[in-house]
């Protein structure tokens, strides 16, 4: 697929320089763009790249526009614009209406005319697919299970009985939506199952990782907001609720009950423990274990910062007398 | 389902207070409660919440009976006590006894009458099946790998060649039990793989997250005892070896050939590494990283406290010399 | 299979000493060995086993050749002449040529005729599958992914559209290779997706733990070198690469465009930031967070040593004034 540069600029509203009859027909990086790319440029450090770039055009701020020496698209936000025009040139593929000769489909199984079932899908009784969803290769949708509008499962991903994924969501391979929640009681020496009777509910336009894990709720269900972007193997605990627009990125692990808010920013490999509150707008970085709940917007760390091997053996060690090392030091203060 | 307040009561051995012909048909939480739902206190904390409730029925302490409007079921555990009624009110849904139409058996497959075979399972040859197991869609049992009475596989579990599974097991969507262990000698500049000859050997009444992964032994087979409860994305590696009752949350990593006890507790994000020893009654809490064995009951952790960024970023750096302010305090004592 | 003590001395190019003609059929334990055993001696702490050992012969460095009873191969990598003589003993199953008669294959796709291709294979458009190759049963080969000569995917694998494994690569079971990489852009109060255009390429001779998830690049493809041994529930983002025979432990995430070298050995529970450059012949310890570039080879380490939880409570807390200990600390020294 290709589009004049004119084309594009109309489509995301930006100021075209140069030849808008120049053909795009994919983006790249600003240094190795080939004649046909478009580039963008949003950082002051790569400026050097611009001289020399062999792309067809390039999206910057209008500050640079003079160091350009190809035709350009103007714009407060480069980043946005070549995403908006990284999607125009790949649409999502077309997959075709109907169903997969091979996939397993209960009778009473809903399923929209448009919508799409790949191979050895297999969708179970009463389960809904609405208008324009594509199930992958594989996918296993359980019975009462509602996948909405243009939705996408990709490959081996599982939604469990009753679950509901809303519209234009894409949920990646091997994903799993709808284990139980682990809740048990001791009953003796052993532990009793407490049946977990939620279900799970994701809104519209959420994306969500390859082998990520969203548990059903104990009672309340479990709720995953609006806009939502989940990253691979990310671990949603029963009754967890994450706000509209939140981002989480992978291997990040969130127990049982607690509420994360809206316009979140959630880093990799966080631990958040169970029944806590997290407001709006509040960042998380990176490895961060959250025990207490947070009540401010803002920014939140924890861990330790790498050293050498060697070194961090010694600081470490100290690390289990801190306690007492601050006692002697409040001592010789007294002094 | 719905049973009468007697009938409960009568089945979890508790002490009935008010009318005992009232319906119960859900559990819920004690403030959002319906008529016809039953709840527990627990927590004094939440004693409030009994004057106002709509519950039918409350399960609670003695001490608190007076305090309650509605019938309750007067018990030392309210917390089991509802997890029973919880069990009763909603059993596991029967599956159809017989083997779906669409899945694919291995001709020498030993599967019992009984049990329940989902559409597009797949059992490879000798596998066995025994009675009352529920194999779900898109499972894979390979082969010579036996799933115990009456457990249940949910979707797209693999259950590896010659794995054996115990009775009343459940194993969520996405469980990999019996991929090879991680073992590799150098040779050379490369790694020469080491054949990984164990199995991996589950016990009764075991739960199994989604996505969670159990390795097969090197030598030894890999080995979860009974009662043993897995949450999602836990990592189990070759030869380690796991307790009765032992619990574990979710995003848990235990190296190769570690055996831990029974009845240990171990929390969310714990790494453990390999060839260790853990006794009995052990509790690890969320994020501890665990480098030697533990000799005693007890509790462990590690990891650093959440702190705003800006704070953090002070003290961890302050954490790079942490042996060298160590040391000057000593010399400033000495003098 | 069994082999003569001189065969296997020959094939390893050991030196045999004793009875050349005893059959050895299993490799075992030094303290677990019976006849038909062969075991291995590495640690001069395990020398006691040595009399003791019912193992019909022991691999062995020459230093321990003389407390041995039974016949010895003696080398100087007894661990690596173990890990040879196990592959000899316990060569991969000979999978069946041909295609499953339950497996979905599309009528465009390129299967050779000596791959083979399990029940419930799904093998998408234009996909090709080349000699040898072992498909298990449950994998989703998308369009267009090549999977290479003798390359092994275990059960329910989903290799994304376009992805490329090498030869003599071993995947194993829920492992999802090209998911799209987690890339946004903010547009207003939501996020739209940048489009993943990357691919992901293996080597050959590389393995892949269960449920690890490796994906698709954004613009640059997903590289994993030859020789890379990779454990399960590792997360690789998209656009990083991995040098030839780098070694990562279980749960260990890479974030995107992060670049690992050659001969790395990275442990479990590792996180590493994005776009890092890791050079070659780094170790880094378990549990480490990795947020700087790494431009010497060593050893890294951060993370904070167990403890029991009172103690680690009272440092812990310590741990958030540690600036203002340092602070006091140099005013103490100024007096």
């Amino acid at each position: 697929m290709s589009f004049k540069l004119s084309e594009l600029a109309e489509k995301t509203n930006t100021i075209l320089y140069g030849d808008g009859d120049c053909l795009i027909k994919n983006v790249a990086d600003l240094s190795s763009a080939k004649p046909g790319d478009i580039a963008f440029l949003l950082n002051p450090k790569f400026v050097q790249h611009l001289e020399k770039t062999r792309a067809s055009a390039v999206i910057l701020k209008s500050e640079f526009q003079d160091l350009c020496s190809v035709p350009a698209l103007v714009t407060n936000d480069p980043r946005l614009v070549y995403a908006k025009i990284a999607n125009i040139l790949n649409p999502p593929e077309e997959m075709p209406a109907g169903i997969s000769k091979s996939a397993i489909i209960a009778s009473d199984a809903d399923i929209n005319k448009t919508a799409s079932i790949a191979e050895g899908a297999i969708i179970l009784s009463k389960a809904v697919i609405k208008a324009g969803a594509v199930i992958g290769p594989g996918c296993v949708v359980e019975k009462n299970a509602v996948i909405g509008c243009k939705t996408r499962l990709s490959s081996n991903v599982t939604v469990g009985y009753g679950c509901i994924v809303g519209d234009d969501c894409i949920v990646h391979s091997g994903a799993v939506i709808g284990a139980d929640g682990f809740g048990f009681v001791k009953d003796g020496d052993s532990y009793l199952k407490i049946p977990q009777l939620g279900s799970v509910r994701i809104g519209n336009n959420v994306e969500i990782g390859a082998n990520t894990t969203i548990d059903r709720g104990a009672l309340e269900d479990t709720v995953v907001g609006n806009g939502v972007k989940l990253d691979n193997q990310i671990q949603i605990a029963h009754s967890v609720t994450i706000g509209d627009n939140t981002v989480i990125s992978a291997a990040t692990a969130i127990a049982g009950s607690t509420h994360i808010g809206k316009q979140c920013l959630i880093g990799g490999c966080v631990g958040i423990i169970e029944h806590l509150d997290i407001v709006d707008n509040v960042m998380i970085t990176g490895r961060t274990m959250v025990t207490r709940s947070i009540t401010e917007a803002g920014s939140y760390s924890s861990s330790t910062p790498m050293d050498t091997t060697e070194n961090w053996r010694k600081n470490s060690a100290r690390f289990r007398r801190l306690d007492d090392l601050a006692k002697r030091v409040a001592k010789l203060e007294k002094k």
